[in-house]
C-alpha cells in the first residue's frame, strides 16, 4: 500500500531524524482551510494539523510539515 | 513504487474523470514559494505548477490540485 508517513520538522529535515511522527500509514490529505489540513490514515485513524508542507518523498512514504501557530 | 499521478481539476472533482494528467509518478512534490509547487517524477522529470492542492489520496495515487493565476 502506498500510504506514508507524516512527520513534523522544526526547521530543515536531519537525514538522521526526520522528525516527529504525527501520524503513520496516511492516505488522505486534504486542505480544510487556510494552512489547516485534515489527514486520515489507512486505519481510519483522522488528525488534524495547522502548518504548511515542507516536503514530500511519497517513494520514500515520507510527508513532512512544518507547524505552524494557529 | 509509491509515486503518485497529479492532476490537475478545475471545480470539484469528478468520480468519472480526475482532470487532466500534469505529471506521471511524482515522487517528490516541493514547494517553492507562494502557491509554486516543483514537482518530480520517478523518471527525473521536473516540472513546477501554480496551484494549491485540492486532496491527496496516496493509496490510490493520485493528487489533486487546482491552478491558480501566477
Amino acid at each position: 500500500m502506498c500510504e506514508a508517513n507524516v512527520f513534523i520538522i522544526q526547521d530543515e529535515p536531519d537525514p538522521e531524524n526526520p522528525g516527529e511522527l504525527f501520524l503513520e500509514a496516511v492516505d488522505q490529505i486534504i486542505p480544510e482551510g487556510e494552512n489547516l489540513w485534515r489527514l486520515t490514515s489507512i486505519f481510519g485513524e483522522q488528525k488534524t494539523l495547522v502548518g504548511r508542507i515542507h516536503s514530500m518523498r511519497l517513494v520514500d512514504h515520507q510527508v513532512l510539515f512544518q507547524r505552524l501557530e494557529p
